[in-house]
């Protein structure tokens, strides 16, 4: 297979999607910034999604996860600036009647839509605002607009992210992924605060899609930690319409789904990774590589206590190549180790050799972690089975920046929203 | 029964006990602090201790394990500065030339000594500048040195914790139990980078000892947490020499064996709660106490889940009475929830109310969470069982504090120490 990336475009690259964002001023209703995007296919889509395991769910993904579980979309609406989370039955009503109105101004059911919310928690969305911009968001739609749609869902993020590739199949049929994302904070395995659309025209089956998309998000959203937090908005969603007019995709030994799923992993690694290197104040980026545990779920354990320790952030934000924070993570991890078994490399350099200290030139340990991006692998020497996740460090401005949102939540109160 | 605390003392109170501590320079050669701390009964005494549940185990902590297994210890000897972990065959040896030294200046067998080391981890000891003390700290034992000896544990921790309490029994008896202790960082549930030690002149079985220690400790050490690290040393030991002379307490329901259980347990948790008031650059006290779960486990789960978000421990120290943080991490935690019944609570007034935002006065909120200390209940309203976690803050200078112990580790390579 052929695969090329395009850099300007997006979600809206593959045939048969439009969209268009819109400035409904939902966290200050003087801004002018987009805060709301719409994602439309006139052709019914198949469609799958995951969701956040945060058992606190906000409203909009609870509805999205009953009107997805038909395997039909035809359109996805998502707003930033407000979670509508912990929002109660207002927050029901709410989500409804944004897709309530939506859909009529669109022609369709209401069950063919999905909505996402993302922002801040336990304020009620200021739903005459978030209704105001969508009658002019629907005769606006174009093909043009999937910068727009990868800004319009940003919080903190200090960029948008989004990604397009143009596939030609061992077959010779030609096809698109288009992706758009956000992060920043609350990010952890089995995602956060993050939200990520993806489209294809390919013709597949709900039940494939909903496979590849598993797969492809396992190895990637559920693969990358900020902060070790989880959010209770978390959602990917895949529409397929089917508009490159394919022989429907339904065995999963079929070479065209074969190479659906690596460029669908493609899409979902590169957005994935991109969300970590636009972690809240990041200021590195490092994959911690698990090798040769003895089980899927030591090699994840372990990455994850390494990724998820405090201590150990602390020490990549300051260069330090400090293997000792990293071999103690290592050790109240509950996998399986030999703690007299375990390698500790920075790059190719090994600072620790059988949980000892390698006789290794610092300066050489120290130019690595100095670099934006490095890795770190931990041998087991136990088993053959590999994990890697994707990290960032702690910095001293992460802590400062979420110290407060305590000004925005006296405004609200006053504004009467909470 | 009657408890007297006493403000000067500690570890020496108990009747028997003698100590001293003395200057290694293990960190630093040139440095005149006290790095060296010895407790000594002349008279055998009962132990028992509980050690970290890392799987990587520095040599001190093997070592006293083995020679604490038949109950019987007569002498402690600690170290700061180092914490001879990840050290290998050459640590192992380290620690046997140390008790071998002191055993033989004390003239007891190597068995009856526990030893301790706390620091930073992956560089060998200095063995001879550890040596070199010992002797004149023999020579120098006395029951005035308790204040020395909590000073000579400290790291990171910024003022020295002991505590002594005069006990009379319900029967008349009176008893004394002792203590000092270490913290700062990587303090976690399951103990962390601490130490502390506890002496009394009880005369109580082995067995016992250790029945008391462990539910001390779970209601104490395991409940408390600043980093969400867990260190490689951790180590809680406990001598009873019986010089009270009382018959030996070796029923469980005799009254007793209850009245010591509930002054150790007093003095553990107040130890514990000493650690997370001196954790590295804290400014909050925060007690998470989780109510009416439907098990110890999801309580703990809940407490735990909270009381280690970034997130969380962020907006405490921005001063921010952030429940939406709060339900949010009591959402990812995998207790038993229904999310419509929790309730939020900073001390006593509501913030979240079955999930929602209560009818709250803010500033009432952020005038409690202004202060050094306060509680968080978190009512899940599913059964009756109650989990505190005692934590503290995350705060910038904490994350700045951790950055690097990069200059430290070269300076050890060029001593050809690492």
């Amino acid at each position: 297979m052929k695969i090329t990336k395009i850099t300007a475009g997006g979600i809206l690259t593959p045939k048969g999607f439009t969209g268009s964002a819109g400035v409904a001023g939902i966290k200050n209703p003087e801004a002018t910034r987009y805060d709301v995007g719409l994602i439309y296919s006139e052709k019914e889509c198949n469609a799958a999604g995951t969701f956040t395991t945060n058992q606190v769910k906000a409203a909009p993904v609870t509805l999205s996860e009953k009107n997805i579980s038909n395997g039909k979309l035809k359109a996805i609406i998502a707003n930033s600036g407000n979670a509508n989370a912990c929002t109660g039955k207002t927050g029901e009503d709410d989500a409804l009647a944004i897709i309530g109105e939506l859909a009529k101004e669109l022609k369709i059911t209401s069950n063919d839509v999905a909505i996402c919310s993302t922002g801040v928690i336990g304020i009620p969305l200021p739903l005459d605002r978030v209704l105001h911009p969508i009658s002019s968001m629907v005769s606006s739609l174009s093909k043009e607009n999937g910068t727009q749609i990868a800004h319009s869902i940003m919080t903190s993020d200090t960029c948008h992210k989004e990604i397009a590739i143009k596939c030609i199949s061992k077959e010779g049929l030609e096809f698109s992924i288009g992706s758009c994302a956000k992060g920043a904070g609350m990010i952890c395995p089995n995602m956060a605060t993050m939200l990520s659309f993806i489209t294809t025209d390919l013709n597949i089956s709900s039940a494939l899609l909903k496979t590849a998309l598993k797969e492809a998000v396992d190895a990637s959203f559920n693969c990358i930690t900020i902060d070790g937090d989880m959010s209770t908005n978390d959602t990917v969603l895949i529409l397929a319409n089917g508009a490159v007019e394919n022989t429907l995709i339904d065995d999963i030994n079929s070479p065209l789904y074969q190479d659906f799923l690596i460029a669908l992993k493609q899409v979902t690694l590169e957005m994935a990774q991109a969300l970590v290197q636009d972690g809240e104040r990041v200021t590195k980026f490092v994959t911690v590589n698990v090798q040769n545990a003895l089980t899927k779920r030591d090699a994840m354990l372990v990455a994850q206590a390494v990724a998820n320790s405090s201590l150990v952030k602390a020490s990549w934000n300051g260069e330090d190549p400090n293997w000792g924070r990293v071999i103690h993570a290592v050790g109240y991890s509950s996998a399986t180790l030999d703690p007299s078994k375990i390698t500790i490399s920075y790059n190719d350099t090994i600072a620790c050799k059988n949980g000892l200290q390698a006789d290794v030139d610092m300066e050489k340990l120290r130019e690595i972690v100095t670099a934006d991006s490095y890795t770190i692998t931990i041998d087991l020497s136990l088993g053959n089975v590999e994990h890697k996740v994707y990290s960032s460090d702690l910095s001293p401005e992460y802590v400062d920046f979420n110290r407060s949102e305590y000004a925005y939540w006296k405004q609200a109160k006053l504004d009467g929203l909470a």
